[in-house]
């Protein structure tokens, strides 16, 4: 059934496959009266675009938005906005070997056992293209976020097993090398790492972290629509990631009571914690503290090593991939990430608003 | 706004505070035929009542459930089933001075943050007691995947820093010792490290991990509905989960294409994978292999140490929580897990099953 | 699927059959903060009980009310308030006759045709009994809106071919004879009728009209889920409902332009209308306007006559109903219509919190 | 919040204004394996388009539609499929004047109180070619329909106060003269009735009915998604519609049981119904004879008298509208009835598939 809408106020609507005549997204309950242009939008889509580092994919695409509807005298509306990016460079290659086969780590076998048959030009609706809609509509929740006073940031926080030291953290340096990592020397390991891992034809995964500021406590909707349930499923719904943390997350497992537990304590007439191992939610939400989570992403599955498998008739082969792959998907992916985080804390936000009787009685005596 | 439903197709609605009159949940979309009986659910109900590990609070609680509609000669009707478990061992006790101020780690801060106020007697609606809901539901979601040949169990895999060893697995050991690990070996030490634990007046955490055999393939909906997001929101829907993995988890982030990618080959003239990191799911749809996953679980935020914190007046205080409290929640988790895995498994189950136009054609000239 | 709960945001579930161990309702999305008691309930509840009116069925139904959570301290938590009605005059009599043929004007057919089987005793499901657990959540949606100064009015507006005259409207009066209806003179004329009815072994139908005063305008959410869309299935989804008309309803069809068209003017500084055709709604948004609506009810299909049927095992066979019945559900089905009108506008109320940024930054600056 | 999404497993999103770049839907839960071209869309776009009839706009728009994807090899794949049609004809005129005021009849107040401002030019979100995506999405699900074997057919029933007389239905009339209706006699006084509103510059209502033949029984999701309510929504959803009805409808209410009960019989094995004043549902529930509902349609607000208004600023004003409106509606609402119609229809059949346990043992034996 219907999979490719998330949210339930501020609620996306992803659609396109990788060698489509277009992708994009239709983003509705976006409340009226932000300022928003094409450029807002592109700024994000630019981040994930393919050929901006050396560890992706030289596929050449300007990912240019067209918005289409929901912003008039350049705001919005409160009606769906519409975006919408042409693919411009699918290559008439000929499909018909991938066609044939089930690629290892791919959906390709999945898709067709659930649907019969499957678009296989490049991956069609399982491809890293799919995530244009996210970061077009992650564009727009973060921009709101802004109006809000609330941050959200992914960098890449691990690359194999080379982690950044925290110390060094300098957000300007991810947006700036090719890892996205906000630590030069953690960086630069990645990048020998990553080399060498080309060169043997192999891939690498990684873990992206991401992190709210300014998050209002009281956030979030027990018990099922928790805010950290629903950054899971954000999260996990992204391709290729395997696990998501809140928090210490695994950490937390071996840990005791005495150490995990954060205290309160009044710091300027206001309640804050002196530590935060919840990463900022507690029974489901937020404490006012930072939110603090982390996704983690295997390695790219299209390797240019030989590989078994098996053919749609049945046939086992063995089969070396073509074509243009990263070999690694973390630093194109943070921004998807940030996106996917962006567009539920916004719509847990809105959830939040109809919480107290007394609120709705204010807002209700006001415009009244 | 709403937070308590859980599922789309086969859906479920919980209920309940911890000293309220009762707990229960509405499982609506149940298909009709299924035979069930209350004793179906009270096996479930008893495997997390309080009082049957020495590790879980000694509070006296029947947990006794009664089917109140959906079912009729022994069967589903296809009409919501509701269940009630009515709470019979809430102490009478003084509250005000719990009333006062913030435990650390639980939810009381954020209850009072979103509502204004809160149920502050045993943790109100953040207690672990309202998983009777979840579990209730679980047992019919377990017994209806049985009669469609899919098996879900779930077991502690890991206490504190200690893991059972999988060459030990033995189910029956699980379900005899105090602990729920498969391995008498890791639960003897478990068991240690927690009398440890007690005795310091602190408290453990732990992993659960679930396992699906039997599984179709081509169960999941692309690209915000996928199998594995929705198994991420339910497990991090459970209180005190801090984190998710499924298949190889956070370890894949680690790995290499040329290790992670799980080779297809033809077995008994059926597609098979000759690994499993994948943990069954390939793009968010199930590929015909195990489904395994893992909930890493926070210590009990209740311990007997002196703490520091706030009131709510604005004080700082030290506290020193008193009453029944479990050193750790894992081993009652267990069937919550497997609950929350049964419920999503058949949700998306029955999303399936309109993936194609010629089974729809089938079905509708088989009924016609 | 799962088709019980109705709201998005003020969500109810309703569970429970006719002649089952009890029926209820589990109300989620409250808002915190709303003082509520049983007897709240019990006085909506007690104007659908049976045994009322002269012209309802003599059944013997304390219906009497238990709240199960989501209360605290007198006041809505903002947790889910579970609600539960026992039923207690289910009489052990033999239905086997009964299941075994279907009742013309009944849902026993489809029903079995839907699940197979049914519960055939009271009509299960399908019973007017099933609308409890709705006028028990209505209750609490009237007393939300109330606090909002909003009021929801529902009576009899016709039988047969009876209409009330609003000259002599009294709404007193309506709550006070047999028929609903708040005029005394075509209240004897449909009682006389209905008496007729009665020694005739048949049954008639009405309409019942329902009014929203102090509405708000800006309510509703284009384009589907519009205000008066949502109570057109607000009220058809409730039995034997065949029409819903919003305004002039079919009327507006034959009018012309010149004569439907509301005009606008200033009144002490406030935009109002000049007429109300609209009924309140324009563009599937309250215009500030009095909400107005109507719900026209088939006979009800239990009669005592002679009707030809057939049998589940395919026989022709003529049946005479016996048992006890309502010869006119409208009276009873009066508070049906005022909750289920009160339930929808809460829920688009609350929809509406989040159509302006500048509104949420106000509600954020304000909490934060 | 988010209104622009209709449907539950066939679920359609819609966006666009009347004069912003395009507009469009998407069609997410379309089952793979459909046939499907831009032609069928085209077909039906084709039948809403401006200027076929001489009681339609004259405004010029090819209205023509691209598929973006979810289709390859000239069948549905099973993922979202976008739709576009580029607004081509929006004339640059100064809309200065009517962003001034508010339009008698129209949502322009209504979205100013809603959002605060609106986009105004020819109406934005709320003029008739937001249902450009209705109509593309409803192409999709009738030919879907058609392949299960089941017809939904719209067309005109009155217009003003003059009814088709039944006895003289031709569908093929109604495709072919400028009214819609399916009896030439009708459509003559129609047309002439027409030409008199126009004359005096008035503007006329009238009555969509539409059929839905070979549906199967069994469909209908009580007790809120019945098929009925869900029908209702579907309808009322659409701009201008002011009342629904299912089979009799508002006539039900002035009948008696003996009459309005539609007898059972047997006929050739199976189970028929001798009358249908039900209009082909039970209990919500589809009971296998045609379903036939009426859509209720106000004049249409545009008419070029003189109209009493107010000014955004408070002012009361007398206008006159301009440019280029219908004066009337209905012919023109035909294929929108017959697309939400089939949209909803298509919806209900998909939620129907896990009703029995035993369908689904089934479809799980036949895939695995």
């Amino acid at each position: 059934m219907a999979g490719s809408t998330f949210g339930t106020i501020f609620k996306i609507t992803t659609w396109g496959e990788s060698h489509g005549a277009a992708l994009g997204v239709v983003v509705d309950g976006c409340p009226a009266g932000l300022v928003l242009n094409e450029e807002n939008i592109q700024t994000f889509l630019d981040r994930r675009k393919p050929g901006v580092t050396k560890f992706a994919t030289q596929r050449k695409e300007a990912d240019s938005v067209e918005i289409l509807s929901g912003v008039f005298e350049g705001k919005t509306t409160g009606t769906p906005i519409s975006m919408l990016v042409r693919n411009t460079s699918q290559r008439s290659a000929d499909y018909s070997e991938i066609a044939s086969y089930y690629r290892p780590g791919h959906a390709d076998y999945t898709f067709d056992q659930k649907y019969g048959f499957r678009d296989y030009r490049g991956g069609g609706r399982s491809s890293g293209r799919e995530t244009i809609g996210r970061v077009a509509a992650g564009a727009i929740a973060s921009k709101l976020l802004e109006q809000l006073g609330i941050s959200v940031t992914a960098y890449t926080y691990a690359i194999g097993d080379i982690e950044i030291n925290m110390e060094n953290f300098d957000l300007n340096e991810a947006r700036n090398n090719h890892t996205g990592m906000p630590d030069r020397e953690a960086a630069e390991k990645a990048a020998a790492y990553l080399q060498e891992c080309m060169k043997n034809l192999d891939s690498a995964g990684g873990v992206v972290a991401c992190s709210v500021k300014n998050m209002p406590s009281g956030i979030g909707e027990p018990v099922f629509e928790k805010l950290d349930a629903n950054l899971a499923k954000a999260i996990l719904s992204i391709g290729a990631v395997k696990a998501f943390e809140i928090g210490d997350g695994t950490m937390a497992a071996k840990s005791k009571g005495s150490i995990n537990n954060d205290c309160f304590c009044m710091k300027n007439g206001a309640v804050i914690k002196t530590t935060n191992h919840a990463g900022g939610v507690l029974g489901g939400i937020s404490d006012g503290s930072e939110i603090l989570l982390k996704a983690y992403f295997k390695p790219t599955p299209s390797i240019f090593q030989e590989q078994e498998t098996v053919k749609r008739n049945g046939e086992n082969i063995t089969v070396q991939i073509k074509g243009r792959h990263d070999p690694i998907i973390v630093p194109r992916a943070v921004v998807v990430v940030e996106a996917m985080t962006a567009i539920t804390i916004l719509d847990m936000l809105l959830q939040n608003m109809t919480a107290r009787l007394d609120n709705i009685q204010t807002f209700y005596n006001n415009i009244g």
